[in-house]
């Protein structure tokens, strides 16, 4: 099953792109995976309009989603898993012949109703608010960290 | 009241150094805040008898403990609490008039039975397992989240 991890604008923290990078290049070594970020938006309104905002980043993501046959929105108001938990749903998906899931980050404001229409599935990292940008590092480090648990290596000890 | 943020070991990749660094120079411009990682422990046994480890890592933290009169342990087994509550939390023990709180990221295998019992409280930041390096930017990132809530700042819009 492919993994793609799709986050709402670019990174302007070096330490966020080293962090995503760590974990994207060890992931990449037990699936086919893609990271992207979504350019960000220009013009004035970004900002000032949230709804807007919203809209449009839901038509840009809209471009990477071609093929995804699950959705999984990133969402801290959606159901928490724990780390093995989340390796037993994602071996879950694969059974299910599932041919391409795609876990998505926000941006500041959140989901356009679009996206939320389309999504099959929210997923909760933490009843606690972290950046957008934070989440990021911790989506990547859980993907992998479920890979390793899926295949008995010891990374995993909790 | 002082805070303390007290990590377990030394971190090892840069992007956490800076990562740390950038919520730690905010949190010290809202409160007397001091952060510590302890030196990495040396010789054979460290990784070979994760026990004994932790007794060593509980009596080198012991040091940054004096003056601590409340000490709490971030445990993923532990309470969660959303960004608001931790704040609304933190507001109650200065109301309480405790003079220095320190938050304690233990080393990968926990912490020694000597640190649980001295613990008032116990956090967990999620029901997933983080690597407690990644753990000391999100740690520091929520402590100064709590205090841009307190002060009724535009950071925080969940």
């Amino acid at each position: 099953m492919q993994l793609s991890l799709i986050a709402i604008g670019t990174t302007s923290q070096p330490w966020v792109k080293d962090g995503v990078e760590m974990y994207n290049s060890r992931l990449s070594r037990y699936t086919k995976y893609s990271y992207v970020e979504t350019p960000n938006l220009k013009g004035k309104h970004a900002k000032a309009d949230p709804a807007r905002m919203m809209k449009e980043e839901a038509s840009v993501a809209d471009k990477h989603l071609q093929g995804v046959d699950h959705l999984v929105l990133l969402d801290e108001h959606g159901p928490q898993m724990g780390s093995v938990q989340l390796a037993n749903h994602l071996q879950g998906l694969m059974n299910r012949g599932l041919r391409h899931t795609a876990f998505l980050i926000g941006g500041p404001y959140g989901y356009d109703p679009s996206l939320r229409e389309r999504a099959h599935a929210t997923w909760s990292l933490s009843k606690l608010t972290f950046p957008h940008e934070l989440i990021r590092i911790c989506a990547a480090e859980q993907l992998y960290r479920a890979h390793t648990i899926l295949k008995g290596e010891p990374y995993h000890h909790p």
